[in-house]
C-alpha cells in the first residue's frame, strides 16, 4: 500500500449510492447532475470552474491519472478512491475506465446559447440515438460551432452514452436542450443566422452553396430514421442535400452533420483568414 | 392463414442450423458465406447476381416485404418463411427486422479491386470497431469511391454489426480484405493514385490541398484509438489533418473519413462537371 493511496479518502456508502443513482435519467433530472466517465471527459469537466462536484478514482488506476488528481487538489474538488467493484457500480461501460466524475448539468438557455454573434450553430431535431447525439456534439466542437441545440423529443444529453461519445465536448460549447424546434429556428434567425436544413431529397446540394457557406449559419439536422418532416423543412431558408455520388441511399446522421459543418467551418475560416 | 403464407416453404432444422452457424466468424470463414439482415441489406444483396443463397422471412412480416419476395421469385432464389422464434436465432439484433439472407462473401483481390483507373479509394488500417468499419464503407459508397481496402488486423467485414452499419453498401463497391498495408499502398500508387494518410498532427490540412484533391486519391485511415503509427504515415505521399477549429481533440474515425471523402469527391466531381 503506497503512501499516495493512503491519502485518498474512501466515499461513504451514501455518497456512492447517490452517484450510482445518476445512472438513471429520473435521478439526473431531480438532482441537476450527471456522470462523466473516462479520463478525457473528466479532464475537460475539471477545466470548467464549478462543474465537477466529485471525482471517483479506482484505487488501482490512481497512478494512471496523476494529472487529474493534481487538478482535483488544485481546484479543491472532492475526490475519492474506490474499489474496482465499486467503480463498476457507477460506470455505464463494460470495461470501466477507472475514473468517474459527478458533474453539474451544463446546458444553458436558448438566449445564452446564442449570445455574442454566433457564426455556426447546430440544431438537432428529434435526435434519438445517444451515441449519435454525442458524436454530433463532438463534431460541432471540432468545427468550432458556437452552440448545439437539441430540440424537445431528443435524447437526454446527460445519458452516459451521449456523454461518452462526446469525448468531453459537452463541456466545450454551449448546449441548449428541450426547446421547440420552431422557437430554436426563430431565435437563430433573430441572432442573424441563415437556416439550412438537411434533406436527402433537396434540390440544392451542399456543393451549390459555395459563397453562402461563409455567412453565419444554423444547420438543422433531422432524426436518424425519418429525417425532417415537411413541416420542419419549411421552417428553413434552404433545404440542402449532401451530394451522393455512389449507390448508397444516404449517409448516417453523424457523418452528414460532420460534412455539413466542415463545409461551413472551412469556408468561414478561409474567408476570415483571407480577409 | 392466408394463401400467400401457404406458398412459402419452411426450412428444415438443418438449413436453419447452417444459417445460425454464420453468426460465428469461424463458420463464416469455413463456408465463405455470411448473414445480411434487414430489408435494405437484403434488397441490395438481391440486386447482385449470384450473391444470395437463401432468404428467410418472418411469417408475420412477409407482407411488409412483398418487393423482396418478388425479387426472390424472379431470381429463383431459395426463400423460406420462419417463425418469430426461429428468425431470432439467426439474427444479431435485439429486435430482428424480419428478413435475413445467407450471402456469398463478396470481397475481391487487390488487383480486381483496383481495376479500371480508380479515382477514389479508401484504405482502412487496423480498423477494429465493427460499426465504424460499416459506416466507413457506407460513406465510401455514398461518395462514389471505387473500392474499400481493409488491411489485415482489421475487423472482419462479414461481422453482422459491420454488415448492418453499411446498410447494403458492402454490395455496392469492391471490397478488398486482409492485405498488408504496405502492399495495398503500393498497389494504389501503381494504379495511379496519390496516397493521403490522415493524421491529426499533420502540418498539411485538408483545406490546404485544394487542387490536389481533384487528382485520383487513396485515403489511408488509421485505427480509431491510436491512428496511424509513424511507419505507416511514412508510406503516404502526404499526411493530412482535418482542420479542428474548436476545442475537441479530434474527430472519430467515421466522421473524419466522411469529411476527407466528401472533400475529394466533391472536388473531383466539380472538376469533371466543369470540364
Amino acid at each position: 500500500m503506497s503512501s499516495e493511496r493512503l491519502e485518498l479518502p474512501e466515499p461513504s456508502q451514501a455518497v456512492l449510492r447517490a452517484a450510482r443513482a445518476l445512472l438513471r435519467s429520473k435521478e439526473r433530472k431531480a438532482s441537476g447532475t450527471f456522470l462523466a466517465e473516462g479520463p478525457q471527459a473528466v479532464r475537460e469537466a475539471l477545466k470548467q470552474p464549478g462543474v465537477v462536484e466529485a471525482v471517483f478514482f479506482r484505487w488501482a488506476a490512481v497512478h494512471d491519472h496523476v494529472d487529474l488528481l493534481a487538478a482535483c487538489r488544485e481546484a479543491r474538488t472532492t475526490h475519492y478512491a474506490v474499489s474496482e467493484q465499486n467503480i463498476a457500480t457507477i460506470s455505464d461501460t463494460v470495461t470501466p475506465q477507472g475514473v468517474v466524475a459527478v458533474c453539474r448539468q451544463v446546458d444553458v438557455s436558448l438566449e445564452q446559447g446564442l449570445e455574442g454573434a454566433p457564426r455556426l450553430v447546430v440544431i438537432c431535431a428529434q435526435i434519438r440515438d445517444p451515441g449519435n447525439a454525442g458524436t454530433v456534439i463532438r463534431c460541432a466542437d471540432a468545427f468550432g460551432a458556437d452552440a448545439v441545440i437539441l430540440s424537445s423529443d431528443s435524447v437526454e444529453v446527460y445519458n452516459p452514452k451521449t456523454v461518452r461519445a462526446s469525448v468531453g465536448s459537452i463541456f466545450h460549447l454551449p448546449l441548449v436542450v428541450g426547446v421547440d424546434l420552431a422557437d430554436a429556428i426563430e431565435a437563430c434567425r433573430a441572432a442573424g443566422l441563415q437556416v439550412f436544413a438537411t434533406d436527402g431529397e433537396a434540390g440544392t446540394e451542399l456543393t451549390d452553396l459555395t459563397g453562402r457557406l461563409a455567412e453565419p449559419t444554423a444547420w438543422v439536422m433531422g432524426n436518424e430514421s425519418w429525417g425532417l418532416p415537411v413541416e420542419h423543412l419549411r421552417l428553413a431558408d434552404t433545404t440542402v442535400a449532401v451530394p451522393i455520388y455512389g449507390a448508397a441511399e444516404s449517409l448516417n446522421l453523424a457523418t452528414a452533420a460532420a460534412v455539413c459543418l466542415y463545409a461551413s467551418a472551412s469556408t468561414q475560416h478561409t474567408r476570415v483568414d483571407a480577409g
